[in-house]
């Protein structure tokens, strides 16, 4: 059992205190006033309050939206990032997520231990499923026809890639797979895809029902665009300024869904586990 | 190259036509005035014009909604049954969908060929496919959790069982199905999945993050909803009255979603090809 | 805990003894005299000894091989089945396999519950699998290729088709499967396979690395197999006469391998807990 | 169209003769007198014959087995390594495989492009298939049970854990994979296995039906084999010293299969194919 302080966030961040009390931890929380947390959290008046023997402090993913402010969509009142820092008592372990570099070197002079989850490659790994799932349910809701049998194309063959193409298998659609590398390539086709180089896309792009771009890189440009079927759905996963060229896809007419953060919208509840679960592991490194 | 008349019924329909001119076939139309038809349908003003030189004549699933009136939601005006068919050449080939013993009795006095293709075992087996594609998008858009790793149970062993348990243990669930037969229970074990016999379903509920009925019985009453968890969803895909006391499960708070009709709904452009399909079967056969 | 006899057989039989003592029950055992049997099992020295008393006598598949002699390899001397009749009590449950008509009539004359368990479709369904993977195994033993990305057909889509159809595409393979109903054809291609019609299955044969056929019936005839590939290999599941026509296949060089009665040869543990699962179900409902 | 000379090895060096005339190209053979080539392989004298003018010479994986003698079981006569060099002309690209520092060098010295096609991570990538697919044969054969409801472990989650992984849960055996990092735990319960800490292995051993071990480490030793079932399975795909210590393995009786080089064993033609494969990727990126 051990005691926990959750700061901010938003109704994952909530969920989280609801996961942690389940398993028989103390949970305090502050700057989550807007929401009904379980009857167990122990809701307090400061940061200071809430962290104050605390073996952990969890604060959210993104730690800022805004400047210099703590995310906190759900606090009563606006709060710094700085006055978080000044709640917390040197050497305690502190976790965020997405730091940037001037928070992380304000922690380190308050002499926190500030690790961001976020770059945790188990997380990443986790990830990867809800968001293979919401990709899964955008082209179930958007599409007139079936996967199955469905002709779908990936770009990219990393952990989403390779997470999409089980799933998309799974449900019995064809699946293409483009990338690169030669080993991405020998590994689409060893997996059961059909492995399109990222040379030859433009000359393949005419066949597909549905196409989702994770390739943090503008692969779908005019030439492109141009290629692909009016009634094809594009689903782009790629964080800003994401994969495709929107502006030239509307003129064309073609539907395009920029999907970002899938993994806290069709899967709330499983991205908070996967938080408290990396979180752990932190925790349990940091112990040793 | 056939020539086909498609009179009345809903979107399903439009598509249709859309999808036999696509393929080079004459297509006429009558009872589908409210919605925009390719350029290359013949818009007639009679069932009898329509009609008239048709290889066969494509009538709507169901044939009627409202005792002796033809299911044409997008016909400018009512139309009887009785004449749709007085509109029709003796000898003709006609398929509908769902038809009552009356309506099939008053179309053999008129010397119509009436064919039910819903009655045909391919189209079954087919429609199976979107109806578990639809249970996983209801399942994905209402639970908070992934279907990978999640704990899913079906309810029946028959087409639509065997087709979402393939699906849902392609997207990494670990699903259990419920069966009566010997039979089935060595097959569900045989393709994977945790069998769990009906007399002892009750004992089981609790464990589900997912519970979908496929079975035409009432399955889930009020001793099996007590068992069933309070953040678990029940998908019940059983036609009228449905396989769930429904009234208890409002009363325990429990989260049902009574979901039929999927194929039209989820993938209307799939269940047009369906019914193409099944019909050029049924030519096929009627042409030896 | 029951009482179980069990009387010749191979080493299935044996196999059997062991998987019921270590579940707890008695188990005695007669005509397996030139095998081990576990310390637990009573080695009697006549059917009497070894049924009296008996909840259930267990008897070989198939119950005899020459004429009418208990089918009993590994039995000191042989014995009519007739002898074996005679020594059971009248009243007593008696399970066999594969048992003809006549020595059927014979046991209900002497007031025997004689039941089948080769005749109960939960142990046919059961059987599936091994056979399935015995299929799989062979392939790979005799290909010089792998699987996955190998293009195997597969004749018939009944149980073992089917089995056949998810462990290939498990493996990676692309899998076509040909029918002759169009509801068959309507499943194969609902499970991701290509379907093809029986009627065209000539002129698709040249293009498959493995050939499997699973229909009891003669479909690779002589103008079939001469579209078959010289490199590719036929593995037949056809119980006697056989699917294939095999001289004219040698003729041509061309690798048959007819592979019957697969679970046994490659499973023989899960085959004789199949049994012991289907008598068990037999002895529920006898039960009631 | 190129022009290859392939130069020693064993039948997978004359299989790749094969599948290079196939595709149109020109090919010189030499040492491989003792095996039956093609008609169109045009068979050498000498090295030197054999390379002039070719735009590849493709010599055996691996490049040598005794001391400095070309690896050339299908030879009329042995050939040091260094006579094989002496007549490839300066500038030639020359591929081989598992090539040990002093070659490398000494060919350096001669001006030849010699590439080690080992090293190329589309082959390791490729590779993995049939060693996977290999694991499965040796299984299916050993074991008197199916694959199909098995329990099986596999230790490593690298290529060949993956694709094992995938092949095992395709035939419905219940797949655990031990991992050391966490990002690899979170991989296997993503990819519907069970993970376990390579930490706790000694404590699930006793469960398991089948274990493959695919790390090159010493995990199976006395303390964790004394926890294996006498009726389990070890596979060992460990290349030497081998990750089982097997000497102890033997005194508990326990069966143990050591299985090194799978891929040209149970799939030649494929692993012709994949050497070829990569050769032409070599190519293609040395003409850039």
């Amino acid at each position: 059992m051990k005691s926990f302080a959750v700061i901010g966030g938003d109704s994952r961040q909530a969920r989280l205190c609801g996961l942690l009390v389940q398993e028989g931890h103390q949970v305090s929380a502050f700057a989550l006033e807007r929401c009904s947390l379980p009857p167990q959290v122990r809701v307090c008046a400061s940061v200071r309050e809430a962290c104050s023997g605390a073996d952990c402090v969890i604060l959210p993913m993104p730690l800022s939206r805004e400047q210099e402010m703590l995310n906190a969509p759900l606090a009563r009142e606006a709060l710094p990032v700085s006055d978080v820092f000044a709640g917390i008592e040197a050497g305690t372990l502190v976790c965020g997520g997405a730091i940037d570099a001037q928070r992380q070197a304000a922690a380190g002079q308050q002499g926190i231990r500030l690790i961001d989850y976020f770059e945790r490659e188990e997380l990443a790994v986790l990830n990867a499923v809800p968001t293979a799932e919401g990709a899964v349910q955008i082209a179930m809701q958007e599409l007139p026809i079936t996967i199955s049998q469905s002709r779908c194309l990936i770009i990219g063959n990393g952990r989403i890639g390779k997470a999409l193409h089980t799933r998309l298998r799974g449900l019995n659609a064809e699946v293409s797979v483009a990338a690169r590398k030669q080993q991405d390539l020998a590994w689409i086709a060893a997996s059961g895809g059909h492995p399109v180089r990222l040379a030859d896309l433009e000359n393949e792009l005419g066949s597909f029902d549905l196409i989702v771009n994770t390739a943090p890189a503008p692969v779908l440009g005019k030439s492109q665009l141009r290629r692909v079927r009016k009634d094809a759905l594009i689903i782009d996963l790629a964080s800003r300024p994401g994969g495709v060229d929107f502006d030239y896809a509307r003129e064309l007419g073609l539907r395009v869904n920029w999907a970002l953060s899938l993994p806290g919208k069709v899967a709330p509840l499983t991205s908070a586990r996967i938080v408290r679960d990396t979180i752990a592991n932190i925790m349990e490194e940091e112990a040793r």
